[in-house]
């Protein structure tokens, strides 16, 4: 089998259970004798982290949608040039908490930017990367919200702490933008047992690793 | 007289004078009966000065001019929305220390960006807001890096650590920058004593004050 690379985002609403899911996926993967990396957004460099740390931190209102789309863009730049393409240029599978399309969905459809707006900064930054597959979670916000406030308690950070209907507009923009892409994307339920959500997740892989 | 907010921007390569001569710029703007609000770039917010801990701080290639490019232009979004327009808006004269055309020389020219693509993240993150005037303060890179250690000493930051080239490379940038938009730009020899020079710039806007 010739290792090739490829690029796959995890997305979804707070608390669906991504970077529950990442953990398990890559062990999934690598089981089948992948090389695989695992990454997160806002993060994945000593850069990126601090942008993070600006990003989630502090009042609602700190940072317009505007500046928050400039900080995921110069964040990702970093991520990308430094951990992302490097990575894939190596032969390994990356596997990311979150990408792009989770700014398209905070800071473009429920922040008000526009969609040309946010792949222009994208196309600048990191030169228009997308995913070879972005695995959707869906589940409703509700049921999403009690995993988070089981895991966090109050300790909410600055999207956590958004409104239900901010989070509503979220979660359909995920599944808005799946359906223009539908080569790119796939919606995984992701209720259930972990392992069974896993179990979906690697059957949506299924045409990248045959 | 009618009150018409101006925006004018102070640009040049370090140690020019740029912030010794916004001051006195300053002065000289009220004591004419103008209102005046003195700024600077990165920085002017609470939340663009954080931004700005995170550009000047760290090693040389802490970060890629691309990422530079991306964390000016967030600083700026914020430092535009929240307190370069409702400046203007309330009829006052803004004096910017460096603003979108210091990018332009040192990620685009200097950093190797396209003007374009500093153009287009300033399209988006401040809707292309340009100063009304920007005065471009010149002198030999020689003459001005003595003054900065003079100030200094060791304790460059991040951009004045630059080769020599680099910074050459600015400072014609500024030249070439405003060789192209002769009506907004205006080249102002910075040698001679700091009074001298503050009268030049009272004259190199002349236009807009009578
Ligand atoms: N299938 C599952 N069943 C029950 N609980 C789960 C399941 N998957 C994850 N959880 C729990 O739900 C919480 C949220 O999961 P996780 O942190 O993986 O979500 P997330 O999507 O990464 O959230 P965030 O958006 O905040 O990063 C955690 O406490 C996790 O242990
Ligand atoms: N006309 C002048 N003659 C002699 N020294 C001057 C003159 N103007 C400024 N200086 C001194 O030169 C040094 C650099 O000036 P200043 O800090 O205003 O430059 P700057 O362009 O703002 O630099 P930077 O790019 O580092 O922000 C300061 O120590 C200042 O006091
Ligand atoms: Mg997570
Ligand atoms: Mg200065």
């Amino acid at each position: 089998m010739v290792m090739t690379g490829r690029f796959i985002s995890l997305e979804g609403g707070e608390g669906v259970g991504k970077s529950t899911q990442l953990l398990l996926l890559a062990e999934a993967l690598k089981a089948r004798g992948l090389s695989v990396v695992t990454t997160r957004e806002p993060g994945g460099t000593p850069g990126a982290e601090a942008i993070r740390g600006l990003l989630m931190t502090g009042a609602v209102d700190r940072w317009s949608p505007r500046t928050e789309a400039l900080l995921f863009a110069a964040a990702r730049a970093d991520h990308v040039e430094r951990v992302i393409r490097p990575a894939l240029a190596a032969g390994s599978w990356v596997l990311c908490d979150r990408f792009i399309d989770s700014t398209r969905a905070y800071q473009g459809v429920a922040g008000g930017l526009t969609d040309d707006e946010i792949l222009a900064l994208h196309r600048v930054g990191s030169q228009g990367l997308m995913p070879d597959r972005t695995l959707v979670l869906t589940m409703p916000v509700a049921a999403a919200t009690a995993r988070m406030v089981a895991r966090d308690g109050a300790d909410a950070d600055r999207f956590a702490a958004r409104s239900d209907g901010f989070l509503d507009r979220v979660a359909d923009a995920f599944v808005a933008l799946a359906a223009r892409e539908p080569e790119r994307f796939r919606l995984v339920a992701a209720d259930g047992p972990a392992e069974a959500v896993t179990a979906r997740l690697v059957a949506a892989l299924a045409d990248l690793t045959s």
